[in-house]
Protein backbone atom coordinates (compact mmCIF):
# COMPACT_ATOMS: atom_id res chain seq x y z
CA UNK A 1 0.00 0.00 0.00
CA UNK A 2 0.85 3.58 -0.82
CA UNK A 3 -1.14 5.43 1.11
CA UNK A 4 -0.50 9.17 2.21
CA UNK A 5 -1.64 11.06 5.16
CA UNK A 6 -4.94 12.90 5.55
CA UNK A 7 -3.34 16.17 6.03
CA UNK A 8 -1.33 15.16 2.49
CA UNK A 9 -4.75 14.67 0.71
CA UNK A 10 -6.17 18.18 1.86
CA UNK A 11 -3.01 19.97 1.41
CA UNK A 12 -3.36 18.90 -2.54
CA UNK A 13 -7.13 19.38 -2.62
CA UNK A 14 -6.74 22.70 -0.94
CA UNK A 15 -3.78 23.43 -3.37
CA UNK A 16 -6.08 22.60 -6.58
CA UNK A 17 -8.48 25.32 -7.93
CA UNK A 18 -10.08 26.30 -11.49
CA UNK A 19 -6.83 27.39 -13.33
CA UNK A 20 -8.08 30.69 -15.42
CA UNK A 21 -4.77 31.24 -17.25
CA UNK A 22 -2.58 28.23 -18.23
CA UNK A 23 1.40 28.35 -18.84
CA UNK A 24 1.46 28.25 -22.28
CA UNK A 25 5.35 27.03 -22.09
CA UNK A 26 4.80 23.97 -19.83
CA UNK A 27 4.67 20.75 -20.61
CA UNK A 28 3.22 17.75 -18.61
CA UNK A 29 6.30 15.19 -18.53
CA UNK A 30 5.25 11.38 -20.34
CA UNK A 31 5.61 9.27 -16.58
CA UNK A 32 3.56 12.08 -15.10
CA UNK A 33 0.83 12.22 -18.30
CA UNK A 34 0.92 7.91 -18.79
CA UNK A 35 -0.18 8.58 -15.16
CA UNK A 36 -3.31 10.57 -16.16
CA UNK A 37 -4.14 8.71 -18.48
CA UNK A 38 -4.34 5.62 -16.59
CA UNK A 39 -6.38 7.29 -13.35
CA UNK A 40 -9.07 7.87 -16.56
CA UNK A 41 -9.04 4.63 -17.28
CA UNK A 42 -9.02 3.63 -13.79
CA UNK A 43 -12.45 5.54 -13.12
CA UNK A 44 -14.82 3.35 -11.66
CA UNK A 45 -18.68 3.34 -13.29
CA UNK A 46 -21.74 1.73 -13.13
CA UNK A 47 -21.42 -2.37 -13.80
CA UNK A 48 -18.25 -1.53 -14.92
CA UNK A 49 -19.70 -0.39 -18.38
CA UNK A 50 -17.61 2.39 -18.62
CA UNK A 51 -19.26 4.29 -21.02
CA UNK A 52 -17.09 6.48 -21.97
CA UNK A 53 -14.23 7.76 -24.61
CA UNK A 54 -11.55 10.16 -23.07
CA UNK A 55 -10.24 12.78 -26.17
CA UNK A 56 -7.02 14.33 -25.96
CA UNK A 57 -5.49 16.98 -27.47
CA UNK A 58 -2.03 18.59 -27.75
CA UNK A 59 -1.59 19.21 -31.36
CA UNK A 60 -1.20 23.04 -31.54
CA UNK A 61 -3.83 23.81 -34.48
CA UNK A 62 -6.48 21.63 -33.12
CA UNK A 63 -6.04 23.75 -29.55
CA UNK A 64 -5.99 26.78 -31.81
CA UNK A 65 -9.44 26.02 -32.82
CA UNK A 66 -11.13 25.47 -29.57
CA UNK A 67 -10.81 28.78 -27.61
CA UNK A 68 -14.24 29.43 -30.52
CA UNK A 69 -15.79 26.42 -29.18
CA UNK A 70 -15.66 26.94 -25.90
CA UNK A 71 -16.75 30.51 -25.17
CA UNK A 72 -14.14 32.39 -25.72
CA UNK A 73 -11.74 30.94 -22.85
CA UNK A 74 -8.14 29.95 -23.65
CA UNK A 75 -7.50 27.11 -21.26
CA UNK A 76 -8.21 24.90 -24.23
CA UNK A 77 -5.77 26.66 -25.60
CA UNK A 78 -3.20 27.48 -23.64
CA UNK A 79 -2.78 24.23 -21.50
CA UNK A 80 -0.72 21.22 -21.92
CA UNK A 81 -3.29 18.57 -22.55
CA UNK A 82 -6.94 19.11 -23.25
CA UNK A 83 -9.35 16.10 -21.87
CA UNK A 84 -12.66 15.87 -23.78
CA UNK A 85 -14.76 13.74 -21.85
CA UNK A 86 -17.49 12.22 -24.21
CA UNK A 87 -20.36 10.00 -23.42
CA UNK A 88 -21.82 7.00 -24.86
CA UNK A 89 -25.00 8.15 -26.29
CA UNK A 90 -26.82 4.56 -25.87
CA UNK A 91 -26.51 1.51 -23.84
CA UNK A 92 -27.72 -1.29 -24.96
CA UNK A 93 -27.42 -5.30 -25.19
CA UNK A 94 -24.66 -5.53 -27.93
CA UNK A 95 -22.44 -3.26 -25.90
CA UNK A 96 -22.95 -4.79 -22.45
CA UNK A 97 -22.22 -8.36 -24.13
CA UNK A 98 -19.01 -7.03 -25.18
CA UNK A 99 -18.41 -5.13 -21.89
CA UNK A 100 -19.25 -9.14 -20.65
CA UNK A 101 -16.55 -10.62 -23.12
CA UNK A 102 -14.12 -8.47 -21.69
CA UNK A 103 -14.80 -9.76 -18.10
CA UNK A 104 -14.63 -13.35 -18.96
CA UNK A 105 -11.27 -12.75 -20.73
CA UNK A 106 -9.30 -10.62 -18.33
CA UNK A 107 -10.60 -12.98 -15.55
CA UNK A 108 -10.36 -15.85 -17.74
CA UNK A 109 -13.58 -17.68 -16.55
CA UNK A 110 -15.78 -19.98 -18.61
CA UNK A 111 -17.02 -18.19 -21.87
CA UNK A 112 -21.08 -18.89 -20.90
CA UNK A 113 -20.16 -17.55 -16.88
CA UNK A 114 -21.43 -14.28 -17.03
CA UNK A 115 -24.53 -14.93 -19.20
CA UNK A 116 -27.06 -15.03 -16.51
CA UNK A 117 -25.46 -11.70 -14.49
CA UNK A 118 -25.55 -10.31 -18.75
CA UNK A 119 -29.33 -11.06 -19.24
CA UNK A 120 -29.98 -9.32 -15.48
CA UNK A 121 -28.27 -6.40 -16.51
CA UNK A 122 -29.37 -5.95 -20.08
CA UNK A 123 -32.73 -6.10 -18.70
CA UNK A 124 -32.23 -3.56 -15.79
CA UNK A 125 -30.13 -1.30 -18.13
CA UNK A 126 -33.21 -1.36 -20.51
CA UNK A 127 -35.66 0.26 -17.19
CA UNK A 128 -33.49 3.51 -17.69
CA UNK A 129 -35.23 6.85 -18.91
CA UNK A 130 -32.46 7.90 -20.90
CA UNK A 131 -29.26 6.34 -21.26
CA UNK A 132 -27.28 9.22 -22.44
CA UNK A 133 -28.09 10.89 -19.22
CA UNK A 134 -26.83 8.18 -17.03
CA UNK A 135 -23.87 7.76 -19.13
CA UNK A 136 -22.73 11.12 -18.70
CA UNK A 137 -23.32 10.89 -14.83
CA UNK A 138 -20.64 8.51 -14.92
CA UNK A 139 -18.15 11.15 -17.17
CA UNK A 140 -18.03 13.05 -14.47
CA UNK A 141 -17.07 10.62 -11.76
CA UNK A 142 -13.97 10.04 -14.40
CA UNK A 143 -13.77 14.17 -14.33
CA UNK A 144 -13.53 13.92 -10.56
CA UNK A 145 -10.80 11.59 -10.38
CA UNK A 146 -8.92 13.32 -12.96
CA UNK A 147 -8.69 16.70 -10.91
CA UNK A 148 -8.03 14.93 -8.09
CA UNK A 149 -5.11 12.61 -9.74
CA UNK A 150 -3.62 15.69 -11.22
CA UNK A 151 -3.99 17.55 -7.98
CA UNK A 152 -1.60 15.10 -5.81
CA UNK A 153 0.87 14.59 -8.87
CA UNK A 154 1.01 19.19 -8.83
CA UNK A 155 -0.86 19.35 -11.62
CA UNK A 156 -3.52 21.81 -12.64
CA UNK A 157 -7.12 21.39 -13.98
CA UNK A 158 -9.95 23.53 -15.05
CA UNK A 159 -12.81 21.88 -15.62
CA UNK A 160 -15.15 23.02 -18.83
CA UNK A 161 -18.48 22.87 -18.83
CA UNK A 162 -18.88 26.01 -20.87
CA UNK A 163 -18.13 24.13 -24.31
CA UNK A 164 -19.93 23.55 -27.25
CA UNK A 165 -20.36 20.18 -26.81
CA UNK A 166 -21.89 20.20 -31.02
CA UNK A 167 -18.91 21.46 -32.56
CA UNK A 168 -16.76 19.75 -30.10
CA UNK A 169 -17.87 16.90 -31.43
CA UNK A 170 -17.94 17.84 -35.29
CA UNK A 171 -13.92 19.16 -34.78
CA UNK A 172 -13.00 15.82 -32.82
CA UNK A 173 -14.97 13.30 -35.49
CA UNK A 174 -16.97 12.24 -32.82
CA UNK A 175 -20.42 13.31 -34.39
CA UNK A 176 -20.57 10.37 -36.70
CA UNK A 177 -20.09 8.39 -33.79
CA UNK A 178 -22.04 7.14 -30.64
CA UNK A 179 -20.00 9.06 -28.38
CA UNK A 180 -20.82 13.03 -27.75
CA UNK A 181 -18.87 15.73 -25.89
CA UNK A 182 -19.91 16.10 -22.17
CA UNK A 183 -17.41 18.02 -20.66
CA UNK A 184 -13.61 19.26 -21.36
CA UNK A 185 -10.85 19.30 -19.12
CA UNK A 186 -8.33 21.30 -19.06
CA UNK A 187 -4.64 19.82 -17.92
CA UNK A 188 -1.22 21.27 -17.45
CA UNK A 189 0.57 23.74 -15.31
CA UNK A 190 -1.28 27.51 -14.25
CA UNK A 191 0.32 30.50 -15.21
CA UNK A 192 2.71 32.42 -12.33
CA UNK A 193 0.11 35.42 -13.46
CA UNK A 194 -3.16 33.51 -12.49
CA UNK A 195 -4.53 35.88 -10.27
CA UNK A 196 -7.07 33.35 -9.45
CA UNK A 197 -4.67 31.18 -7.90
CA UNK A 198 -4.21 33.84 -4.68
CA UNK A 199 -8.02 33.96 -4.31
CA UNK A 200 -9.85 32.18 -1.61
CA UNK A 201 -11.19 29.20 -2.05
CA UNK A 202 -15.32 29.96 -1.48
CA UNK A 203 -17.08 26.86 0.11
CA UNK A 204 -20.17 26.18 2.19
CA UNK A 205 -19.68 25.61 5.83
CA UNK A 206 -19.68 21.96 6.75
CA UNK A 207 -23.00 22.46 8.76
CA UNK A 208 -24.70 23.82 5.47
CA UNK A 209 -22.94 20.91 3.27
CA UNK A 210 -23.16 17.93 5.56
CA UNK A 211 -25.69 15.76 7.76
CA UNK A 212 -24.99 13.74 10.44
CA UNK A 213 -27.12 10.51 11.32
CA UNK B 1 3.53 21.15 -2.18
CA UNK B 2 2.59 17.67 -1.16
CA UNK B 3 2.68 15.51 -4.42
CA UNK B 4 3.34 12.37 -5.00
CA UNK B 5 4.63 10.37 -7.33
CA UNK B 6 2.67 9.09 -10.45
CA UNK B 7 3.24 4.89 -9.17
CA UNK B 8 1.74 5.97 -5.99
CA UNK B 9 -1.08 7.69 -7.62
CA UNK B 10 -1.98 4.49 -9.76
CA UNK B 11 -1.03 1.95 -6.73
CA UNK B 12 -4.03 3.02 -5.23
CA UNK B 13 -6.22 3.35 -7.84
CA UNK B 14 -5.52 -0.14 -8.55
CA UNK B 15 -5.79 -1.34 -5.12
CA UNK B 16 -9.55 0.54 -5.07
CA UNK B 17 -12.19 -1.68 -5.88
CA UNK B 18 -16.33 -1.96 -5.27
CA UNK B 19 -16.69 -3.23 -2.05
CA UNK B 20 -18.99 -5.84 -2.06
CA UNK B 21 -18.31 -7.07 1.81
CA UNK B 22 -17.26 -4.97 4.02
CA UNK B 23 -15.66 -5.57 7.80
CA UNK B 24 -18.39 -4.54 10.02
CA UNK B 25 -15.58 -4.49 13.31
CA UNK B 26 -13.38 -1.70 11.97
CA UNK B 27 -14.64 1.92 12.14
CA UNK B 28 -12.81 4.70 10.39
CA UNK B 29 -10.56 6.99 13.02
CA UNK B 30 -12.08 10.66 13.59
CA UNK B 31 -8.52 12.29 12.03
CA UNK B 32 -9.32 10.09 8.71
CA UNK B 33 -13.12 10.34 8.47
CA UNK B 34 -12.44 14.32 8.89
CA UNK B 35 -10.18 14.86 6.03
CA UNK B 36 -12.35 12.87 3.60
CA UNK B 37 -15.55 15.12 4.72
CA UNK B 38 -13.03 18.05 4.01
CA UNK B 39 -12.35 16.34 0.65
CA UNK B 40 -16.60 15.94 0.04
CA UNK B 41 -16.58 19.78 1.06
CA UNK B 42 -13.82 20.82 -1.35
CA UNK B 43 -15.29 19.27 -4.39
CA UNK B 44 -15.15 21.77 -7.33
CA UNK B 45 -18.51 22.27 -9.30
CA UNK B 46 -19.73 24.24 -11.66
CA UNK B 47 -19.36 27.97 -11.12
CA UNK B 48 -18.12 26.71 -7.59
CA UNK B 49 -22.48 26.70 -6.81
CA UNK B 50 -22.25 23.21 -4.39
CA UNK B 51 -25.55 22.28 -5.32
CA UNK B 52 -25.52 19.42 -3.01
CA UNK B 53 -25.97 17.61 0.47
CA UNK B 54 -24.23 15.07 1.78
CA UNK B 55 -25.65 12.65 5.04
CA UNK B 56 -23.53 10.97 6.48
CA UNK B 57 -25.16 7.86 8.23
CA UNK B 58 -23.14 6.48 11.39
CA UNK B 59 -26.43 5.21 13.24
CA UNK B 60 -27.07 1.40 13.92
CA UNK B 61 -30.23 1.86 13.94
CA UNK B 62 -30.34 3.68 11.02
CA UNK B 63 -27.81 1.86 8.98
CA UNK B 64 -29.72 -1.15 9.44
CA UNK B 65 -32.90 0.09 7.37
CA UNK B 66 -30.74 0.61 4.50
CA UNK B 67 -30.09 -2.78 2.82
CA UNK B 68 -34.36 -2.73 2.78
CA UNK B 69 -33.98 0.18 0.66
CA UNK B 70 -30.66 -0.87 -1.49
CA UNK B 71 -31.68 -3.52 -3.37
CA UNK B 72 -30.57 -6.00 -0.11
CA UNK B 73 -27.34 -4.99 -0.39
CA UNK B 74 -25.41 -5.21 3.01
CA UNK B 75 -22.30 -2.67 2.47
CA UNK B 76 -24.46 0.65 3.37
CA UNK B 77 -25.03 -1.66 6.81
CA UNK B 78 -21.45 -3.19 7.19
CA UNK B 79 -19.63 -0.07 6.10
CA UNK B 80 -18.27 2.63 8.80
CA UNK B 81 -19.97 5.35 7.02
CA UNK B 82 -22.72 5.73 4.60
CA UNK B 83 -22.47 8.85 2.45
CA UNK B 84 -25.67 9.51 0.88
CA UNK B 85 -24.82 12.00 -2.06
CA UNK B 86 -27.86 14.46 -2.81
CA UNK B 87 -28.55 17.33 -5.18
CA UNK B 88 -30.36 20.32 -5.07
CA UNK B 89 -33.75 19.95 -7.25
CA UNK B 90 -33.76 23.26 -8.38
CA UNK B 91 -31.16 26.47 -9.18
CA UNK B 92 -32.49 29.69 -9.30
CA UNK B 93 -31.32 33.65 -8.34
CA UNK B 94 -32.02 33.56 -4.33
CA UNK B 95 -29.63 30.27 -4.33
CA UNK B 96 -27.21 32.34 -6.32
CA UNK B 97 -27.89 35.19 -4.81
CA UNK B 98 -26.58 33.16 -1.46
CA UNK B 99 -23.66 32.02 -2.68
CA UNK B 100 -22.11 35.31 -4.22
CA UNK B 101 -22.96 36.45 -0.86
CA UNK B 102 -20.27 33.69 0.69
CA UNK B 103 -17.81 34.85 -2.07
CA UNK B 104 -18.00 38.28 -1.50
CA UNK B 105 -17.72 37.35 2.85
CA UNK B 106 -14.66 34.58 1.70
CA UNK B 107 -12.98 36.97 -0.03
CA UNK B 108 -13.46 40.32 1.59
CA UNK B 109 -14.98 42.20 -1.59
CA UNK B 110 -16.84 45.41 -1.81
CA UNK B 111 -21.03 43.86 -1.07
CA UNK B 112 -21.51 44.86 -4.57
CA UNK B 113 -18.68 42.95 -6.79
CA UNK B 114 -20.06 40.28 -7.75
CA UNK B 115 -23.52 42.01 -8.32
CA UNK B 116 -23.03 41.83 -12.52
CA UNK B 117 -21.33 38.62 -12.09
CA UNK B 118 -24.96 37.44 -10.64
CA UNK B 119 -26.70 38.62 -13.33
CA UNK B 120 -24.83 36.76 -15.97
CA UNK B 121 -25.00 33.78 -14.14
CA UNK B 122 -29.05 34.24 -12.93
CA UNK B 123 -29.29 34.13 -16.82
CA UNK B 124 -27.44 31.84 -17.61
CA UNK B 125 -28.62 29.44 -15.67
CA UNK B 126 -31.95 29.95 -16.56
CA UNK B 127 -30.97 28.62 -19.81
CA UNK B 128 -30.55 25.25 -18.41
CA UNK B 129 -32.75 22.90 -19.28
CA UNK B 130 -33.07 20.54 -15.87
CA UNK B 131 -31.46 21.88 -12.95
CA UNK B 132 -31.46 18.88 -11.12
CA UNK B 133 -29.63 16.79 -14.28
CA UNK B 134 -27.15 19.50 -13.92
CA UNK B 135 -26.84 19.15 -10.01
CA UNK B 136 -27.00 15.63 -10.61
CA UNK B 137 -23.73 15.49 -12.30
CA UNK B 138 -22.12 17.99 -10.25
CA UNK B 139 -22.70 15.52 -7.67
CA UNK B 140 -20.96 12.53 -9.31
CA UNK B 141 -17.40 14.87 -9.26
CA UNK B 142 -18.30 14.77 -5.21
CA UNK B 143 -18.40 10.82 -5.57
CA UNK B 144 -15.22 10.47 -7.54
CA UNK B 145 -13.29 12.58 -5.52
CA UNK B 146 -14.38 10.95 -2.46
CA UNK B 147 -13.54 7.59 -3.74
CA UNK B 148 -10.10 9.30 -4.98
CA UNK B 149 -9.79 10.71 -1.67
CA UNK B 150 -10.62 7.47 0.39
CA UNK B 151 -8.18 4.98 -2.03
CA UNK B 152 -5.05 7.36 -1.12
CA UNK B 153 -5.58 7.46 2.57
CA UNK B 154 -6.21 3.00 2.20
CA UNK B 155 -9.74 3.61 2.87
CA UNK B 156 -12.31 1.41 0.96
CA UNK B 157 -15.80 2.55 -0.85
CA UNK B 158 -18.22 1.49 -2.86
CA UNK B 159 -20.61 3.79 -5.16
CA UNK B 160 -23.80 2.72 -5.23
CA UNK B 161 -26.15 3.49 -7.70
CA UNK B 162 -28.74 0.48 -6.75
CA UNK B 163 -30.77 2.43 -4.40
CA UNK B 164 -34.23 3.65 -3.56
CA UNK B 165 -33.94 7.60 -3.82
CA UNK B 166 -37.21 8.31 -2.41
CA UNK B 167 -37.00 5.56 -0.05
CA UNK B 168 -34.12 7.38 1.19
CA UNK B 169 -35.21 10.84 0.84
CA UNK B 170 -37.81 9.96 3.16
CA UNK B 171 -35.77 7.82 6.10
CA UNK B 172 -33.42 10.87 5.96
CA UNK B 173 -35.81 13.70 6.43
CA UNK B 174 -35.00 15.54 2.73
CA UNK B 175 -38.28 14.26 1.16
CA UNK B 176 -39.25 17.68 1.90
CA UNK B 177 -36.76 19.46 1.77
CA UNK B 178 -35.06 20.88 -2.33
CA UNK B 179 -32.19 18.52 -1.64
CA UNK B 180 -33.14 14.69 -3.16
CA UNK B 181 -30.54 11.20 -2.93
CA UNK B 182 -28.93 10.66 -6.54
CA UNK B 183 -26.23 8.45 -5.25
CA UNK B 184 -24.50 6.37 -1.98
CA UNK B 185 -21.30 5.87 -1.29
CA UNK B 186 -20.30 3.00 1.53
CA UNK B 187 -16.73 3.89 3.11
CA UNK B 188 -14.86 1.97 5.50
CA UNK B 189 -12.63 -1.20 5.21
CA UNK B 190 -13.26 -4.51 3.04
CA UNK B 191 -13.67 -7.70 4.61
CA UNK B 192 -10.52 -9.91 4.64
CA UNK B 193 -13.30 -12.66 3.17
CA UNK B 194 -14.49 -10.19 -0.09
CA UNK B 195 -13.59 -12.52 -3.04
CA UNK B 196 -14.28 -9.37 -4.84
CA UNK B 197 -10.94 -7.77 -3.64
CA UNK B 198 -8.83 -10.53 -5.84
CA UNK B 199 -10.52 -10.31 -8.65
CA UNK B 200 -9.14 -8.76 -11.82
CA UNK B 201 -9.64 -5.23 -12.69
CA UNK B 202 -11.42 -5.32 -16.25
CA UNK B 203 -11.33 -2.16 -18.43
CA UNK B 204 -11.50 -1.61 -21.97
CA UNK B 205 -7.88 -0.97 -23.50
CA UNK B 206 -6.67 2.62 -23.97
CA UNK B 207 -6.83 2.09 -27.22
CA UNK B 208 -10.77 1.84 -27.21
CA UNK B 209 -10.56 4.63 -24.63
CA UNK B 210 -8.44 7.07 -25.27
CA UNK B 211 -7.94 9.21 -28.68
CA UNK B 212 -4.62 11.27 -29.25
CA UNK B 213 -5.25 14.29 -31.43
Amino acid sequence: MATIAPEQLIEQLEWRYAVKRFDPDRRIDEATWAALERCLILTPSSYGLQPWRFIVITDPDVKAQLPALSWGQKQPQDCSHMVVLAARKTMDAEYIQRYMQSVVQTRELPPDAMQGYQRVLVSTVEKIDSHLDWNARQVYIALGQLMVGAAMLGVDTCPMEGIDPAGYDRLLGLAETDYTTVVGCAVGYRHPDDAQANAAKVRFSADELITRI
